[in-house]
């Protein structure tokens, strides 16, 4: 039975990586991930999955292929439905929550690849 | 498409409310709310559902049948898995986002029917 506490700021701070994806949690077939952002991210899209941003730290704008953008700051949230393609773009270090299916997979656009 | 920015501080400032549960997004089959606790919530589980928190605002008491307890302060998080019985006591108002699947079903313990 999983009844530790995690902080997820005490989490943020322990890594030190340009680009990093650590769980947090596994509740049901989800992953509640703390993603670390300090470069910008490839355009990519998720076929089958939706993906929720909810920034903790700093600011992170995503980019849509249609030219739209939203830029999150600490405590704002998205949602990126299933399919669409989009990048990541940080200012600094931004640092947010993310929840998403355990099986989730990722297209780079072939551009990226 | 669902590009629309929420901002979770200023959803949780509208909320005037002793206990209210509110969808912040969904994401695939699953639901994320930002929960408003002002008053105790009395025993019960959720007997096919994982259930995670994060508090936001605040500090929380969960309190487990066993007589265990976590208490989390901001960004402090912890899953409550399927069919563990629980209780939640804030010190005066406490906000706390929470991840569970859309279909999840409650069950109260008889005392507290």
């Amino acid at each position: 039975m999983e009844r530790e506490v995690k902080n997820i700021r005490a989490l943020s701070d322990s890594i030190q990586a340009e680009h990093e994806h650590v769980v947090v949690a596994s509740v049901n077939d989800h992953h509640v991930k703390l993603a670390v952002n300090e470069v910008d991210y490839p355009w990519h899209n998720h076929p089958n999955a939706d993906e929720f941003f909810l920034v903790t730290e700093g600011e992170l704008t995503i980019e849509f292929e249609d030219a739209e953008r939203v830029t999150l700051r600490v405590n704002d949230s998205v949602v990126i439905p299933a399919g669409v393609v989009h990048r990541t773009r940080p200012a600094g270090r931004a640092v947010n929550l993310l929840v998403e299916p355990k099986n989730t997979t990722t297209e780079f656009r072939d551009s990226d690849a």
